[in-house]
């Protein structure tokens, strides 16, 4: 089956390259999306959308305004969970993201954190009673919530928070204040208008002490009007480089009195008397740090993924400039450079993507272990690969995106293209659920523990490096030596990092030293994350049964390999451990496995399966239809809707007469 | 004088960080801006700029609808040219360009091409007669022009473009038509709904036979109702990533015509029985995207330099995390990660500020030397750099200003940070006045000519490289030896890619060849470009008569020097020019330096002269008085207008009554 994405009509070059294709588009989509039953639960779930059209736009979301984004976001927020039947919610890997991210597209909405940050915290956080009165009223919709923890002049660092709560026993309530500025609640998704509840983190003081940051339950907006309650002080923080459609929100308290009861206290207690009763483990609530991680790889790696198949496509569909003259123009994707730009990244989805499946199942495996058998051994290690390859994949995808994005030109900065919502959504991954250099940097400390106690160490960090590469031709090169080639550079920078920490500790506090090795650190971490990253793709790849699908994701992820190589190359030759003729074979292979994915490009990504809903890019349209099309959406440009705008009789007519009178 | 931007009422932080400065902010700014003259100048347009509100925006721009942008623009484009007289319109690079910035902010608007390619066209492609009949309707602003080369389908291979212009003899007059879809002009600036003329390039057609692109001048619109005229279908062409108060259009004909007159005859010519007279010189008008490039490497230096203060300035303000647990939280600027992130970018754009002051006076001086004596000798030298500098610029300003918007955490998502418009609009500069691969890989053919006649190479292409480099240390390293460091790398570069080329011509044609090492000659003009900008860089600073000036701006060229350097380590062992030694010494160089900085970070970013009005960012302020101003930004915001949103009616209080009815 080659040509079932093939249609009359369509444009003839996009035809061409699909007949090109040497493997079975649904074999590698079966492979992508992990069985044939998750494919066509997505041709599903996407025709029931596509049915209802309370679930769609009418007009695309880049010719709204931002009132219109917000108002029609929450239309459809609750659209989506009046249908949310039509999913299997347990699923939320799988159909849950995918159900979301078509009626949604690229932004948030105010019922998110309702759903991912709010019902997390009543479940995990709640006593039994706590939880009769709060879960089914959360799971019904009864009320809106949302989770408010970072302040205004407080991120990563919780401790530091300034909001409190502090217990008056006479009347058993917590008062609320935000004691400064820099103390108000600010970023929380849906906080700013639709909200009318929060869980919100203060410092919890009783008898006079500060017991640190606890949650407490919050009304914040009165249930029959909506007004902001009296010591509620709220709204919308404005806009952003994107997610424009969602109000993220501030909120300052001054004396606001909730009862008791609304402190979450599963875990930590105030009774009545004021009397203060601590957890019993710390670092409890964990595990919805690691889930939101996951499922944000999973999240990155599509949209990279989406990214490639417009780009692809309409690299396939657009001809510009000469080559052989009688020829006439080129398809750009036969440009050599323009294949360097794409073809990475088309490598680096695949690698993204095999690894959040790999850390869903260890999410998955872990949450079942804790929950049966209250086993958490799992947590250290998912926590650290979830802290570095969120980091990773977020920067990577983000910069491929844009890749992608340059590499469609002119017509990559219309939001016609889709990329430029893609790249403002994407790149937002960079900074939020862990600041992604704070994330290196915790990596990194778990890493120099491990080379201290080698011993216990990943299992690469305790081999002997060979003292040189067995690396000879790219094309005769297996993959497990091209892993060791990986695997020497990783564990030399992890090693002197370690080296340069060790003696920055004889002078310095550890915090110092950490500072002080910071640069280093990173670079430790990323190619950690890295090799972990290349590794997981090769496993994943050798089990492929069909042999024409396993030979492309073999020269995907050869190329993935190359150029990350390539980039490597004084690593490479540290030591010696390889030559200059071998670094130069390396950059060869780069060219050749560029040449063995060009004919097979279009088919890739259209392996991914991404419906022209899901793509939402005029230039990444299935059917190659680009020009005409463009056109089309330009005519619904907000400036279109009257032939001669007012700015004419307002100040050009006058300015112009004005000019024209003088000659 | 370290203290004259010290005022009562900052935040003290950012006071300490200006005390600690150990050379004079003015005597840096007069370096950057060449002189005490312009920076006075600055500072006087600035206070006109404000005096006058027509100038301003009563509300910021992020706040505005696309259509509110669009009519502010206009009336800022009418009132900026009203007032032109307050600045030296003949100082473009300097006066005109900054003018500019501080009234229009990071957008353009639907006159800039008016006076950037009309008015340009209309002078260079005018006969007397044609002069006499549009220049002074131009300059009095009796209409408003653009310029309408790329289409839909066609942007850098002008002989490609579809718009005919058929010469009719009976009448005299061209018919201008767009055949196919791709043939409509797409994006110029202004198109959509404020020009009512138009510079139109389309293929000559007389006595049947094509004669290639040629200039025609068109009207589009009523003089008196802006209505489009017969047979002209215009519009905008719809949201964009940035821009998007300028009016971008589309423009397509139906035998639509104009006097024979209306073709820019200075050139070629038609006559009237449609005989075609040929120009004597191909390559004419050349100078025009020497300029707007030279200009470009200005502007996007600027906005580099403008993200740097942000992010600088607001490092140093935010506390965050501990160090020293007694201390307190530490400024963030204290991380060597973050330093990392933002202090090379500081460098960088020192780096590309003093190539554009280069490029500008190199230009000058051709249009000097063109105009007395017709001698454009130096076009070819200024052509290749402008080329290759607005790839290196335009790419590592994109990608330098989002370092520092990340290194701003959440809130440089926030459109308060400023960052996002500067991002936005910067990135657009690798693909408008010619793609960067293009570009790239334009210079590199030059390189590869000038390998071939190696005697008429640019000087360093002609030294034989030393065996080994002389590198000891990066405190006694000499500029002179880092620089043959990167000479090295750039000629073994250029010669392994003429080799490379060369082969290839033994099979493929000279097109083909140039494609199949396409990205070779790009990395080959990179490091063509970088070692110019890092050469040009030290000739200016060793210049520098200010000894404490002379020796902070050595610091950041060693930092730029050594973070270059480091990225190019496998270069630098190529053939064991340097060993680990050398290489891990540079690395030590780096950290050395952002130490060495890290005191004047602060006192460098105020040396950029920049008002706050300018940078247009709460997050860089000059009185570092960011939170309270970020809670008055946000309270501007759209949605804050109602304390409830409609969507409450309308959407969330059924569901909700419905939800709680359950319980």
């Amino acid at each position: 089956m080659k040509g079932h994405l093939i249609k009359t009509g369509d444009n003839p070059d996009i035809t061409k390259e699909r007949r090109s294709a040497t493997f079975c588009i649904n074999k590698m989509a079966n492979f992508i999306h992990e069985g044939h039953e998750n494919v066509k639960r997505r041709e599903e779930i996407l025709k029931y959308v596509e049915e209802h059209p309370e679930l769609c736009d009418k007009i695309p979301v880049e010719f709204m305004t931002r009132e219109e984004r917000v108002e029609r976001n929450a239309q459809k927020a609750v659209a989506m969970t009046d249908h949310a039947d039509c999913i299997d919610g347990s699923d939320f890997f799988g159909e849950g993201m995918y159900y979301q991210t078509l009626v949604m597209g690229r932004d948030f909405h105010g019922m998110l954190l309702h759903y991912s940050m709010f019902l997390q915290c009543i479940q995990s956080q709640c006593t039994e009673e706590q939880l009769d009165k709060w879960l089914p009223l959360t799971i019904l919709r009864g009320i809106i919530g949302t989770y408010a923890q970072t302040e205004l002049g407080h991120g990563t660092n919780l401790k530091k928070l300034e909001t409190t709560a502090t217990y008056d026993p006479v009347k058993e309530e917590f008062i609320l204040n935000s004691p400064t500025i820099t103390a108000a609640k600010w970023w929380p998704g849906g906080l700013g208008k639709t909200c009318n509840y929060a869980i919100v983190m203060a410092q919890l003081y009783t008898n006079g002490k500060n017991r640190g940051p606890h949650p407490f339950i919050v009304q914040l907006r009165d249930l029959n009007n909506h007004m902001p309650l009296p010591g509620i002080i709220i709204g919308d923080i404005g806009p952003k480089l994107g997610v424009n459609g969602a109000d993220n929100g501030f909120l300052l308290f001054k004396n606001y009195r909730i009862p008791r009861e609304n402190m979450l206290m599963k875990h930590s207690k105030v009774l009545p008397n004021g009397e203060y009763i601590a957890p019993k483990h710390s670092k409890l609530g964990y595990g919805a740090m690691v889930f939101t991680r996951s499922i944000m790889i999973r999240d990155q790696a599509f949209m990279l993924s989406a990214a490639t198949v417009i780009a692809t496509r309409y690299s396939a569909i657009r001809r510009q400039g000469e080559i052989i003259d009688s020829k006439g123009e080129v398809q750009i994707i036969d440009y050599q450079t323009q294949q360097y730009r794409i073809f990475p990244q088309i490598s680096r989805a695949f690698a993204f993507l095999l690894a959040a499946s790999e850390i869903r199942d260890m999410y998955l495996n872990y949450m079942e272990k804790s929950q049966i058998s209250s086993d958490i051994s799992l947590l250290g290690d998912l926590h650290a690969l979830s802290c570095g390859l969120k980091a990773i994949v977020s920067f990577e995808t983000a910069q491929g995106i844009e890749q992608c994005r340059l590499a469609c030109g002119g017509h990559g900065y219309s939001e016609a293209s889709g990329l430029p919502q893609l790249y403002t959504f994407a790149v937002g991954g960079c900074t939020y659920e862990g600041e992604n250099i704070v994330m290196l940097l915790q990596v990194a400390k778990i890493l120099m523990k491990l080379v201290k106690n080698i011993k216990n160490g990943t299992e690469y960090l305790k081999r002997d490096s060979e003292k040189t590469s067995n690396f000879k031709d790219y094309k005769t090169a297996s993959g497990e030596d091209i892993i060791k080639d990986f695997e020497n550079i990783a564990r030399n920078q992890i090693f002197l990092c370690y080296e340069k920490f060790n003696n920055t500790l004889k002078e310095f506090t550890y915090e110092e030293a950490v500072n002080r090795t910071g640069i280093e650190m990173c670079k430790a971490t990323r190619l950690h994350v890295k090799l972990y990253l290349i590794k997981n793709f090769y496993t994943k790849l050798t089990i492929i049964e069909d042999y024409d699908v396993r030979k492309v994701v073999m020269s995907l992820w050869k190329l993935y390999a190359f150029d990350m190589l390539s980039h490597l190359s004084g690593a490479l030759k540290y030591n010696n451990y390889m030559n200059d003729k071998q670094i130069k074979n390396i950059k060869e292979g780069i060219y050749y496995y560029l040449n063995e994915i060009r004919p097979n490009a279009v088919g890739i990504v259209d392996s991914f399966n991404m419906s022209d809903r899901e793509l939402h890019s005029v230039l990444g349209r299935r059917d190659g239809n680009v020009y005409e099309n463009l056109l089309e959406w330009a005519k619904q440009s907000q400036l279109n809707r009257n032939e001669v705008l007012p700015t004419f009789k307002k100040y050009f007519e006058g300015m112009m007469k004005d000019g024209r009178s003088k000659l």
